[in-house]
């Protein structure tokens, strides 16, 4: 069995906890969050609940780290210097390169393993597009997100001062091209007008077509569906017009949290040092011996 | 660079040579073949053309062998024995695991690489697959091919008394369930209702929804366009109804041969031993240094 912690109680700290609760090689020792009441999660009555990690009476292999990406690079390497491997879902696409680095060397001083970038996009949909190269080594590949609600330009735009709450979905207009679709309540004493300036200003927005639409009820919209639709038209040595594609229609955070857990597993199958998901291969995010594995889905 | 050589001048290895041609990785260092003719492949002029791989003036770090399925368990061994690392498009699914195990014991035993089980299904699609599985760990998982001929079942159909000439296209149907439509060219003597009583009773096609039509002349029918479409509608943790779904529309064998090429590559980076495509991180297969490819592709 697998030990492992779920750190954070967010969104996809929650489904972490669900997920890994559902897998019959994993074993949830703990969950690491400041907030005290009860979880209210089915199956975690008697889950322990800690603060810190260092304080689980059962120490885990893996931590989970469903948290701020920003908080991510402390918190991996107090986890990996504990003697805990981690997972990650670190979602700066440009950092990452920088964040493997500063965690293969914890990873490796302390005989550990440290994945990082999971869930879909970073993680799934890299590996699809690591394949899609392989495949066809020249040509363009488009990652189309949505429709779906994208937490990042959500945040954005809720931080303005005339927006009171906000939810901004992400629409595939094809060809890696997006229209924002922001929904919002304005503040009590400003305008519409205002909101709609602030939000069109913003680096976030301003790159983008974007429509800010005024609603009652920001609560009435949220769905955490979500979607990719990513396409390759490439060349396989002199062959052109090769196309491939993935789609996908999915929970947002029961994905993420399902590729962290899946990613969870794939760490205790590692060597020391810290990995992406397109460096581990794709057997061992699986539950299973591997030739069994080998003889289902080869 | 990886020195390469391509055994067997059929479809398959005819684009694994341009394929290999195409890669700036990649050297090919000779054309195994009992023919004696020239390859008519551009850019083959000054390749060396051998009838055993052993004969080669330049020792290739990888044989690709595009050679029939039942020829790989020897060939393979043989040239894992002469010190070259192997890959292979076997593609009887219940068979891999024992052909696997076979060239693991050659491989390790020479200290050399085989990638068993390259191409596309098995290959890239059983990358997706176990990709799909352990995103939605429940749930079914269906492949449907085509629309595209069938290399086996058009050698069967062939293979009948009254049938001159065959193509059987795969016409997926969904879940898994193909159509076949089975374009004949009637032998001379024979009847179509002969041919098509013939094909009927054939294993091949027993099983499907089987159409027989008499045409007069097959080669205006061949293309080597194929397809695929996967699709697992599955469960991650709790959460139901996530569906992932992968397509393709490509040349058939130019596919065939770039995985394998990429397999070529990839079989320079793994520890001695035996692997099906699921068991190597796809990073592997693409070409490039792994820190700039983590940056481009995660």
């Amino acid at each position: 069995m697998i030990k492992i912690a779920v750190v954070g109680t967010g969104n996809v700290g929650r489904f972490a906890i669900t997920n890994a609760l559902a897998e019959e090689d994993v074993e949830l020792v703990g969950v690491i969050t400041r907030k005290k009441h009860d979880l209210g999660i089915a199956g975690t009555e008697n889950i322990q609940i800690a603060e810190d990690i260092t304080a689980l009476d059962v120490k885990p292999d893996v931590a989970v780290l469903c948290i701020p990406t920003r908080a991510v690079p402390e918190t991996a390497e107090k986890c990996l210097n504990a003697g805990i491997s981690t997972v990650d879902c670190f979602d700066i696409h440009g950092k990452i390169v920088d964040l493997r680095a500063q965690l293969d060397k914890a990873a490796k001083a302390n005989g550990r393993v440290a994945v990082t970038a999971s869930g879909w996009d970073p993680g799934s949909d890299s590996i699809v597009r690591t394949l899609m190269q392989a495949a066809a080594p020249k040509g363009l590949t488009y990652t189309n997100f949505g429709p779906g609600m994208s937490m990042g330009h959500s945040v954005a735009a809720k931080s303005k001062p005339a927006v009171r709450d906000a939810l901004s979905m992400t629409i595939p207009l094809g060809t890696g091209v997006h229209r924002r679709m922001v929904y919002i309540e304005v503040e009590q004493g400003s305008t519409y007008e205002e909101a709609k300036e602030q939000i069109l200003a913003d680096d976030y927005f301003c790159h983008d077509e974007t429509h800010v639409i005024a609603v009652d009820d920001i609560n009435q919209l949220k769905d955490m569906g979500h979607g990719v639709h990513m396409i390759r038209k490439g060349v396989s040595g002199g062959t052109h017009n090769q196309i491939l594609e993935f789609n996908m229609t999915i929970n947002n955070p029961a994905l993420t949290a399902q590729m962290m857990i899946a990613s969870a597993r794939a760490a205790t199958r590692q060597n020391p040092g810290c990995y992406t998901l397109i460096e581990i291969p794709v057997v061992d995010y699986v539950q299973g011996e591997r030739e069994d594995l080998v003889r289902k889905l080869v």
